[in-house]
């Protein structure tokens, strides 16, 4: 048989499964998997590696193994449903080459449900779109890889090398889950992340540092509001100083995001504040999350982001004898940009350019994703390669069903290729 | 016996009393009587209500029957523990003139407890100070009344005039307890309210309105910040805004206000806003109060703040299109100048001359009292008179002992004066 029927062959199987792999994605999607909540999904992922016959393995993750490693964010909510699966497809011999494919379980909150079209957690398929939350990011990019493998098999081939399909969660807010994969000692020659990069190449991402900035203010009774301090109030001018520091940062620039107009956003994401109307308010907490360019150095980010949160702070009567406190939890996430791993680029530009009919074009994320611990702290080429999605962490987030068909294919004759198969 | 001998027996019945009134007064405020939490602490002044022999009325505030009475204020909480108690004085014959002393048991919240000198639930004397959360604002003075009607009696009088002691709730946020009360029917000749007036007699307060802006955002993916809305950002302009109508009103002025450099105070007390700290914020609720001068039109009031609103929103390209809401939820207030009661008021004057030995001054609100209802709506002069107090809403709230002492005996010359006595 001809390497051109194997391949005919592959994406034929991709077909034959895809009914199933959208309705499996669909059910995914429909687990409500947020933060603290992944673990029902998580038993689903791992019920799917068992009735493939991949060995499964899932622990709770174990914050105290990873705390001194590379690339760990601080955490100040409890792991003790965090459960990591990993399905690992472990061939007598394993001459060929091994792969992670690796994606994550978790979703971000879905917003006020009235302003979604249809319920968040009630997948639903319409113009050939998937809707739900965390339908495109990442669930169908998670089901893309192990559909991938499925396809290989049942087209008639075992592949040659170790492949671990990895379910993490954490991925939303700190990366941990991806971390404790690192920890727990799984490696392989290269890595494949679908999360949602509308069918190209993840070429760079920024770093993403998330912090809270506690604001304290001088309650009094409103009648006499002048003579006390209002902390949410006092929170304005510190939001525009980091708004400054975003247009500095921006404006440091970084070769690999030339073409982006504004890569480096700083956003006030959540705020809380005040206990009673007729009090002027004695604290305001906001959110924000700050990115930054690949090479920058996360110490200094922190010291910059003090800085100027003191300095803001010291033009406050109140606020300079009461300085406010920046306080991190979540991401302390460097920039990544994929470097070296030619072999397993250029064999993705040839599944691509064979499924797609054109060539693999590149992109640059200005979010982060997990390819930063492969490629940062494992020395593995971890390259983003997923669907087409949209308004991901917005309302209504869909994913384009044709594009995971054909991304799935894309990895499907990558695994074959890359691990090399026999016939089973 | 004189009237000098009288005065005299009646100022030395306060003191006797005096111990047991700051032991009870202590022990009322340790009564977190926070909003829906007031019922324990109503029980106990039913049950000192009932010590004293008086008729004890308690009633649960039922907004059905007072929703459509001038002066009440909408509510978005359940009133299933909002109880009012009134003790009442009903002497044989009643000849004399009566009175309403009313009070409110409800206090507001604590903030951050750890910003407290020591907790505010447990009620500290020091410095000839009584500290904790509510013991100023108002249980030194709700207590006053009460222990002023014992001293008369203790001195071996009977007052020959109807007394009612209102220990009312909702004064911090709608003021409907008092309303209740005049749905309920009771009415008297005068009435004294002794809120912390730093033993002055409050001659006008400020009307108080209460409201929140819901703000919507268009929530993206924060890595591309620049094509949402954020819901928190956009509420900064349209506060600037309401702080142009804020110097507004105060520029439009009022005669009784004159002395106040900035009577009318507008409040960003409390923010919410954001789910997710990598998601542009969706939402965001702010809480206002606003003050505004008697004879300012609550409806136009309202008109405005709207206009204003719409106008701040409509300069933004996405809040054009998705106009924040305005909500009313709590006061809706109207200001209040003491016009008539000559006569009580100049025998107050007197009882205080008496007690502390120099005119009584008179002093202005810039918040709002109960006393509006007996006076806007019930025909009856209502005197705001009641001790020194530091902090109240704030941190270490404290009364003043000594002026407690003080105003007691005023209140109590007073009530023999006005319902006359005979002996007991």
């Amino acid at each position: 048989m001809t390497e051109a029927d194997a391949a005919r062959r592959i994406l034929k199987a991709v077909d034959d499964g895809f009914d199933d792999q959208i309705r499996f994605t669909a059910d995914l999607t429909r687990q409500p998997s947020l933060r603290g909540q992944e673990a029902a999904a998580q038993d689903m992922m791992a019920r799917a590696f068992r009735d493939r016959g991949l060995g499964v393995d899932r622990w709770l993750i174990d914050v105290e193994a990873i705390r001194n490693l590379p690339g760990f964010s601080p955490v100040m909510v409890s792991y003790e449903n965090a459960w990591n699966v990993v399905g690992a497809w472990r061939p007598q011999g394993a001459r060929g080459r091994s792969l992670i494919l690796n994606g994550h379980i978790d979703v971000v909150p879905t917003g006020p449900a009235d302003m979604w079209t249809s319920p968040p957690f009630e997948p639903r398929i319409a113009d050939g779109w998937l809707y739900g939350r965390g339908g495109g990011d990442m669930k169908a990019g998670l089901v893309a890889g192990m559909y991938a493998f499925d396809a290989v098999r049942r087209a008639g081939y075992a592949p040659q090398g170790d492949i671990y399909i990895q379910s993490v969660v954490e991925e939303e807010c700190t990366g941990n889950g991806a971390l404790a994969c690192l920890q727990r000692g799984y490696k392989a020659d290269t890595a494949i992340i679908p999360e949602p990069s509308q069918c190209k190449l993840g070429a760079a991402q920024v770093g993403v540092m998330w912090f809270q900035v506690h604001v304290q203010g001088r309650p009094v009774h409103v009648a006499r509001a002048g003579s006390g301090s209002n902390a949410i109030e006092a929170c304005f001018p510190i939001i525009r100083a980091l708004h400054e520091l975003e247009e500095d940062w921006n404006k440091r620039g970084h070769a690999a995001f030339a073409e982006h107009k504004h890569p480096i956003n700083f956003v006030v994401s959540k705020i809380q504040g005040g206990d009673w109307t007729s009090s002027v308010p004695a604290w305001c907490v906001f959110d924000m999350r700050v990115s930054l360019f690949p090479g920058m150095d996360l110490a200094q980010c922190r010291r910059e982001i003090e800085e100027t949160v003191a300095n803001a702070a010291r033009k406050d009567s109140f606020l300079a004898n009461s300085p406010p406190r920046v306080v991190y939890h979540g991401f302390q996430a460097e920039g990544y940009v994929l470097e070296g791993g030619a072999e397993p680029q250029a064999l993705l530009e040839r599944c691509h350019q064979t499924v797609f009919g054109q060539k693999l074009d590149r992109m640059t994320f200005t979010g982060t994703t997990d390819a930063r611990f492969f490629g940062l702290y494992a020395d593995t080429p971890a390259m983003v390669y997923g669907p087409e999605s949209e308004d991901i962490h917005g309302f209504d987030e869909r994913v384009n069903i044709e594009s995971i068909r054909r991304v799935t294919q894309s990895i499907a004759l990558f695994i074959a290729d890359w691990c090399g198969v026999k016939a089973a």
